[in-house]
């Protein structure tokens, strides 16, 4: 089955290769040596001179540890304009008092001065996705950033989905805590997630977060290259390599593909006269990593993705919760190639073509 | 490099084999069914016929998700008697307002009557550990589950590096939450923990867990073999291997094995004149998982363990905080077989005679 669905991504072979190792010990010089790499490379993707922090679970976990680690705060501003910004939501309902959700339409874009409203009714903390994998948009994390500093606010950035794919500079956006997971744009099986902290995070320190999730733990043990619990040291092989193969590409040509390739996916969709999902405004943009396409008429959710799967061995993803049977998206993320791309859209096309829903485009772009 | 450390355990290659196969999409009836034939295997190592869940997680995870998802207790009675015990208390801390650890010196049996006081003076939850794997202690896990129910509290077992390797009957003894980990006894990587819910844990369920460990939505998302967040979907595929290895040998072979090679270790250590750590009461006996041996005169632990990684590629483990240096650990966990028990033996004597602390005893037993 060919991944084509916004993570897990499918594996390079030397990914795949690299968990097939024998087991070493958690606490030695051959581990530390593993999570100090990761952690440098990190850093890079990231855009920071700060701490990283790799956690042994998926990105959720990441979620929670920024919000609940750093959640002595009064206010918190949420912005919900698809399924992970609404789940910042529900996570920040479990540690700050007052949570103000700013909600908008999954898949319109964030609306700068519905959010500053927010800030300015007394908010002390910001938490945004930057790349919103739901509804296939890029949200301005430079503006909001901007816009927090204003209110002095803990800036909280999900990038779950862009760092490692698309341009993160967490340190010149001014961006306190930032999250990647490691199956996304990285490459790397699902199972690790990575969170990025800076200095001035740490004045919101909230030592009631979750023992398994409390980042100074982290931190503790960082100082000897270690983890604070057995770490999933096969992921970590994995994830060795998924950032040594980002170093040979280059982090610069890496982002330049993943744009080439989500452009090309949304200019064939164009072309085919198949509308794009996301709406945007002068601050955001569309996905680099993701690309969410309105299911045409003239053919289901299920014909549609049951037949690229069923046939031609490939698997995009569907809309989730109310957007289940509205739209269609295709990751371009991690290790993916032209050859993937021009594979899934080919097959795709073939599917809507003989239901003459859309006339073959895809040799024209 | 030979692991003999108490987990992670050297994995068996047809286990690191397992790992080694291109990402499957984690929402497919392919990811459902190894979820599926995990969980009823599990079951069976648990011993219940009630829920388990898996978390991408390590047993840490586990533990917390143990006691924050059914923290809805007047006061919990944490058992102390090791470095995990210890862990769970401070779990506790974070949870329940009152919290009694009942602390005994690490390597001391529990006493009975001082967890049967601390449970009469008002706790409605009792958590213990059921093997200590700090001490080498297997705690009285049937006893504490019978006294606790006489006082009517939720009982909570970690029984991390005791399922799939040694006897545990969750329903028979009346166990409500337990725990387990991939990379100890099941033979699997770490990264992965699973914790066994019986129906009267629900009545103590706290919505106010953390998100990410939150069981409930684990249960909801089990009914269509599903798991809430994205799965470390490689560790599936081993953990799913270390199952159908388990289910081959037969539980009661493996309880067997476990059993002997423990044995095994401690009467070579006893015919060394080696002291075995714990001290024992009538309820308590040595781990069948992992062995605590007393640091003899003449070496340091340096020396020890240093020569049996740099000069014989074993790796085994010393004590954790106070016991650093005052004792080596030797796991005999997973698919360990008695050639690697007698190669690390055989190693470990060689050191110990060649400076006259031992004479040789391993071809007399």
């Amino acid at each position: 089955m060919l991944l084509m669905i916004p993570g897990p991504v499918q594996l390079h072979e030397r990914i795949i290769r690299a968990m097939a190792r024998q087991m070493i010990g958690h606490r030695t010089k051959d581990f530390s040596e593993i999570l100090q790499y990761c952690t440098e490379v990190l850093k890079k993707l990231f855009g920071t001179k700060h701490d990283v922090f790799i956690i042994s679970a998926s990105g959720t976990a990441g979620m929670e540890a920024s919000i609940a680690c750093f959640s002595k705060v009064k206010r918190i501003t949420c912005i919900d304009n698809g399924k992970f910004g609404d789940r910042l939501g529900k996570i920040a309902e479990r540690y700050v008092k007052e949570v103000d959700v700013v909600r908008f339409e999954w898949g319109e874009p964030i609306d700068l001065e519905r959010v500053e409203r927010s800030l300015a009714e007394g908010s002390d903390a910001l938490a945004f996705v930057h790349n919103e994998t739901s509804t296939g948009i890029l949200n301005p994390a430079k503006e909001l950033a901007r816009l927090a500093k204003e209110y002095d606010a803990l800036t909280i950035m999900d990038g779950i989905t862009s760092v490692g794919g698309d341009y993160v500079a967490m340190d010149d956006w001014g961006i306190d805590v930032a999250i990647v997971g490691s199956q996304k744009c990285i490459g790397a099986p699902p199972g690790l997630c990575a969170v990025a902290v800076n200095d001035r995070a740490w004045d919101f320190y909230n030592e009631k977060c979750p023992f398994y999730l409390d980042l100074k733990a982290y931190k503790k043990k960082l100082e000897d290259w270690q983890t604070p619990y057995t770490p999933a040291v096969s992921l970590f092989f994995a994830l060795e390599e998924a950032l040594k193969i980002i170093e040979e590409e280059g982090l610069e040509n890496r982002i330049k593909r993943h744009r080439e390739l989500s452009s090309f996916v949304r200019e064939w969709a164009l072309k085919a006269g198949l509308e794009l999902f996301p709406k945007l405004n002068e601050f955001s943009s569309y996905s680099n990593t993701v690309t969410a396409i309105k299911m045409p008429e003239g053919i289901t959710d299920k014909e549609l993705r049951g037949e690229l799967k069923d046939r031609y061995g490939i698997l995009i993803s569907g809309g989730q919760e109310h957007l289940k049977g509205k739209i269609f998206r295709i990751g371009t993320m991690g290790n993916v190639t032209m050859r993937e791309v021009v594979t899934t859209l080919s097959c795709l096309e073939r599917i809507l073509v003989k239901r003459n829903i859309i006339r073959p485009v895809l040799s024209e772009i």
